[in-house]
């Protein structure tokens, strides 16, 4: 889809012979890196821990809170980018949210890494 | 060493009975959150990936301008942050730098994301 540049040989023979493999194609590496920064965050790191480890059906906004020791509304906003990032899912159960991982997200997220 | 918050009981059994798991702890948040901000974006993800599947032994800055069609100086800061974070190794030889992986670096970047 994207056209990944040449390299300019005759620059290139200046230092050496053997040329770049083409590189992790543009807009690959854009959507890789929406996903990867939407979780390089020390509380979003945080919030996926304690809804990775807690229960099955889901962890409520409740619990999200206090162990952050951040305002609901912060809490809110970095749950919202998780969310729009395909990595947690959220369902709303009476008067609370409750967020569970979205599977196999995570891997997803460290393939990109280590499949570069 | 970081002292996790403990959740307010009252205020948790006002919807769910199970507190939060023991969230990862604040300073390897914070530890884990420089690691993946240096990979995620977009120009130092396909840094990596020329690095990556370049020359054993290296492959020469000159060949890591051209391909991502941005300024030296742009690239240069780019390889730093890579560099500074442990991702990249730069040797001098001559008058040009080359740049490997770091052996499993990005593997433990990785298992950051895996392992919360």
């Amino acid at each position: 889809m994207t056209a990944t540049p040449v390299a300019d040989d005759a620059a290139s023979a200046a230092c050496c012979a053997t040329c770049a493999a083409p590189a992790l194609a543009e807009a690959a590496a854009r959507e890789a890196a929406r996903l990867l920064k939407a979780i390089a965050d020390p509380n979003r790191l945080r919030l996926l821990s304690i809804v990775k480890h807690g229960p099955a059906d889901g962890t409520c906004v409740c619990d999200l809170t206090e162990p952050l020791q951040l305002g609901q509304p912060t809490v809110s906003h970095h749950l919202k980018i998780l969310v729009d990032s395909g990595l947690l899912a959220r369902e709303k159960r009476g008067t609370w949210a409750y967020y569970t991982l979205v599977p196999g997200s995570l891997d997803k997220a460290a393939a990109l890494i280590t499949e570069l």
